[in-house]
Parts: structure tokens; sequence; C-alpha cells
């Protein structure tokens, strides 16, 4: 069992990282003293694996837990269906002090979360992640979200989970794909703040890719501890927290351009990443042995480094209505080593073309 | 001109009272150091009056405002407008820095509020409140909330503004009932926390009812700061902001007995503050004389003490679902004197049934 905490100064909470986490969930929720009610929003994967498991350990502990199964996939972060999720709340009766539950991935998380937010405006939430990509980043920071039918997450909030239970054990049945999405943001970690952990990484590669619990257990909770401190330090992301989003500039782009169907998340990141990383040697910034060293890793970890579907003038496109542009202007996320990276709202047109052709 | 400071852990800011403090709104938002850029919500009402006038001071202040005008009424506080306002900022590309304008009273200040708060996570957020109520109540204090078909304001958050810009010219024009609804909540800031500001509304009550502005402005300053000073203290309602329910328990009860159809909210809350009086009287708690002078300073500004057209027993089934009750039990806030309450959840149903049959 592994442990980290986030302190924030509206309160913090624990995340705690276990095997078999889930058999202990009723247990972590009574410590949080509150009323005996629960919401478990999952979706129709991950509902059939841990719903009824997760609705009789809350039960043990004297919660009464009713599911809440939405369709999987990324049509679900609607307005629409939180407003069901709202209806089957006040149905359920729940209160201030009952709480929701998110067990699933991403897509699970960011939507009860939002509900979760605005129900009888906020009530106490705990995040249960499934999958890799959730337990190391979606799951962490409060960022919740719907989408609007006019672009993703624009509809949302912050607000920070009462505490977060990952269990390792999830992760034997995920599909490969999506280990290695949420790998993509475990190496953008040890980029952006941790050579140690970077290292790690390549080397217990072999480890981590046949999912040795105990190198996944070391992974995530080293992952969670750099997100941590990154949000700890600025959780509205006015500023600091924007190199979280390392990679992701081109990757939304990428995404965007392939309307969502071609890359999983953490594979248009991992293009992003290496785009983003061609920036920064071209204007000067890292080595050519860094750059290497990104791309390198990426490949090893079975991860894309091209998008050769995308033309370089349409990700400059997506790029011009970047939402987290701030007087028009992208900041980006720049690397001077490993471990170390720098924000930088002037890089000019060609250096970025340049990199776009590169990895396309 | 005059002043409330709002000093809260995430940063405070200023309630700015004035005869015509809407011409100075572009200067008062620019201090502020947002981008350019501005959406102000109003309603089909307030839009005519004061909507252009509002975008022109803007413009003078350098900022690009676009109205978003709603249909007049509780109904526009929907998740569905939510969704077109969204598009409406989406599609005026309102970017984080920008800022969302409620004009109107409470309905267009917690839509539009709702919205500031979601919208990007989270944008700044200024209110122009025009009604009595929204100036002294609805405005201050960060709760925003849109309605669900089951129940009223169940969607919401706490999100405070930026700034509320309170313009006592706009009392002028407002029907009479509108100037009562706000003054049973002004009332009731003087019984809750101030007994000389109490003493200042009865001695003045001919100047206020007449409208005397230098009365309002005054009147409109007191009640400000007094809601500031709880919600100060207790700004996400875990226990001390429940006294500003006082007269809410019964009188959102009467409000639902009568479909939201015959009382204002004013009068609904001036009718269960002389319900919760009469309780506080029963159990011991006030004397007699303070039990009148609720009853008469309330009838004497016009305000009504009894709903006849309610039965208590329908009134007790209503109470049995108030959304502020923890663990199944009412918060009751009683009356010890002018200016001093208690919460209570220990009130016997007869004294509540008594008190009851006393008001209708």
């Amino acid at each position: 069992m592994a442990e980290v905490k986030i302190d924030l100064p509206a309160g913090g909470y624990r995340i705690v990282i276990d095997l078999f986490a889930i058999d202990n969930l009723g247990n972590l929720i009574k410590q949080l003293k509150l009323s005996g009610k629960a919401m478990i929003v999952t979706d129709e994967n991950v509902g059939p694996l841990y719903g009824e498991k997760v609705v009789q350990v809350l039960k043990q502990a004297g919660i009464e837990g009713e599911l809440a199964v939405v369709v999987p996939g990324e049509d679900s972060k609607s307005l629409a269906v939180a407003g069901e999720l709202y209806t089957k709340a006040i149905e359920t009766g729940l209160d201030r002090q009952a709480v929701i539950v998110a067990l699933g991935g991403g897509v699970v998380g960011d939507l009860a979360g939002f509900v979760a937010a605005t129900y009888l405006r906020g009530v106490p939430f705990v995040q249960v992640p499934t999958t890799l990509l959730a337990q190391v980043d979606s799951s962490i920071g409060g960022k919740v979200a719907v989408n609007h039918p006019l672009g993703k997450n624009l509809i949302g909030a912050f607000y920070q989970p009462r505490l977060v239970v990952a269990d390792i054990n999830a992760l034997a049945t995920i599909p490969r794909r999506e280990l290695s999405t949420g790998l993509a943001e475990i190496i953008k970690h040890g980029l952006i703040a941790d050579k140690s952990f970077f290292e790690y990484l390549q080397a217990n590669r072999k480890e981590i890719i046949a999912r040795q619990p105990g190198n996944l257990l070391e992974m995530v909770r080293r992952s969670c501890e750099i997100k941590g401190r990154v949000v700890e330090q600025d959780e509205k992301e006015t500023y600091l927290r924007m190199i979280l989003n390392f990679g992701h500039t081109i990757g939304h782009a990428i995404e965007g351009n392939t309307a969502y169907s071609v890359y999983t998340h953490g594979e248009a990141v991992a293009i992003g990443m290496h785009g983003a990383a061609l920036i920064s040697y071209y204007m000067g910034l890292c080595t050519a042995a860094t750059l290497a060293a990104v791309r390198d890793t990426l490949e090893q970890f079975g991860l894309p480094v091209k998008a050769s579907d995308c033309r370089p003038e349409e990700l400059m496109s997506f790029l011009a209505r970047d939402k987290k542009s701030i007087d028009g202007a992208v900041n980006w996320v720049l690397l001077e080593s490993v471990g170390k990276v720098v924000i930088s709202n002037k890089v000019p047109q060609d250096v970025i073309l340049k990199a776009l052709t590169d990895i396309t």
C-alpha cells in the first residue's frame, strides 16, 4: 500500500494506491464521516467488473450505495447525461453529506465530478480510477467537466475529490492501448519535473510493460506525487500548473484534426511531446541528446512519435484555437532538460511549422 | 457612494453602492484588469432599461460587451438556458480572462453566476443587481444556481463575484411588491444580527417606503455589511451562514405549498419569520415583546404575516423535505432577541404545528 497526500487551502485529501484497494473502499469512505448514502457513477464496461463489489464493500461499512451506469465513451460527458444523474441523485435522496463515487476512467471521473461539484452546490466526491490514465492524471487535481457541442471540457469546475482510491489490480485487465495512453502522461511527469523518475521508467520498462504489480504501484505512486506537488502550488491553473500541458498543445491539435478517432489521448500527447521537444531543440533550449531521449523513450514504450495522417497547416489552424491561450498567444511548455521545462508564449511561427512538419 | 468589502480566503471583492453606479461600471470593471471582452446577461425587462447603457460604459472603458437577453422569470434558471449561454459565450470568443456580467434581479444573477462558475471551469463574474432583493441578498455571497424540474436551486455552486455594483437609482422604478420582497430580507438582517439596524429601519420607515435615495443607500449598505460579515465567516454554509435562513424554512414551505404563484419570496419569508418568532416564543426563547416587534414591523412595511390560503398539515409535509436538513432533522433558526438568533434541530412537532396554525 502506498499513499500520496495532497495539501490544499480548502482541505487536502489522500490518494490511496494498493493492489486490491477497492476491497478497502468502504472503510476509507467511512473515515470521511459523511452520511450513509452514496451514488456510484460507472459505465457499462466497468460496472459489470466492479459495480456490485463496490456496493458490497460500502454496505459492509454501513453506506447505502446506488449504482448509476452510463454509456461508455466521450458522448456521456454531456449536460444531458449530467441532467440524468442529478435526477437520479434527487430520487435517491442524496443530501449534502452524501458521497458521489466515480468508478471508472477519465470520462466517468470528469462527469461524476462535475455532477458532484454542482449538485446541491457541491457534495463530497470520491474518485476510484480504474484505468492507468485516470489513476495518474485525471483523478488528481480537481479538474472536472462535461463537453459542449462546440468543444471538449468547456463546461466544468475545479472541484477536488475528498479521496482517491487507485486499485492496481484493475490495471491487469485494461487493453494494451489504455495502458499506453497512461504511460504517455507518466513519461510526461518525468520529463517536466523528475529526472530520476524518468530514469526509473527507462530502467524498469520491461517490468512495467509486463504489468508487474510492484512496478505499477511504484510508478503510479511517483506519478501521483509529481502531479500532486504541481497542483498544490497552483490549484486553479493560473500559471505553474500549465507545465502539466507539456505535449498537450500539439496533442489537442492532433486529436482535433483527426476528430478524436485515430489516436488515444496519450498517443496524441506522445506525438505532441515529441513536437514540443523538437521546438525546444530548434530554439536552442535543449540538446540533441535530450530530444533523442524523449523520442526514444516514447518509442520504447510503444507510443507513436509521428502523426503521418495529419498536415502541418491544418494542425497550425487548430493551435490558433487553443483554449489555454491568453490574449490570443499560445503558452508553450518547452523542455530545457529531462526534468526541467519552461513556459513561453514567444515561439516563432516558422519554428512551430518546422516541428509540425517533422512529426507529420 | 458607499462601499462594502468582502474578505474571503480566495480573494475578496468590493460592493460599490451609488445613486448612478452603472455610469461608473466600465471603470470599475477595468480596474479588475481582465481581458477586453464581456458577456452581459440580462432579461427582457431589464435589458431595454440598462442594456445599451452598460454596453456603452464598457465600450468607453475599452471593453467589448455583448448582450445575452433571456426571458424574464424563474423558468430561465434552467440547464437548457445555461446551455444557450455557453454557446453564446463560445461564439463570442470569451476567454478565461473575459467577464460575465449579470444585469438584473436574482434570476439573472443566479443563472449568469452559474454559467460564469462553470464556463471554462470558471471565468470572472460581476453582479449588477437592479432589484432591492438582489442588491441586499442574492448578489452577495456567491450562491449561484439553476433549477431542476424536481426542485429549485438544486444545481449550482458557491462562486464569488469579482465585483458587485448596486445602482440605487434602479430602485426608483421597480414595482412596489419588488421593493417589499427586498425589505423582508433587509428586516431579516436586522433581526438576526443588528438591533441598531432594525431600529434604524423602524425610525426611517416612511422615508424608505417613499424611496428617499439617501435612506435607500444607507439601508442597502448596512444590509450588505451584515450579510457580508456572515458570508466571510462561513462561505460555504457549513453552519453559521444558516442564520441567513431565518424565516426561510417556513417561507420555502409556503412557496412550495402555493406553487410559487401567490407570494413573492420576501412575502413568504416575512410570514416565515413570523412563524419562526412564534416557535421561539412558544419555546421560551424570546419574549412576547420581541415576537410583537417582529410582527408589527413586518406589517408596518406592508408585508404579510399570515398565509391564510395554506393548511398547517400541508406545510408540515413540505418541511419534511427541506433541503437544508442534515440527517433528516430540520435546522431551525430561532430568535432570542432582536439581533440575536440560535440554530436548533430540536423543535417539538407540536410546537411547529401550533405556530403553523397561528400563521395560516
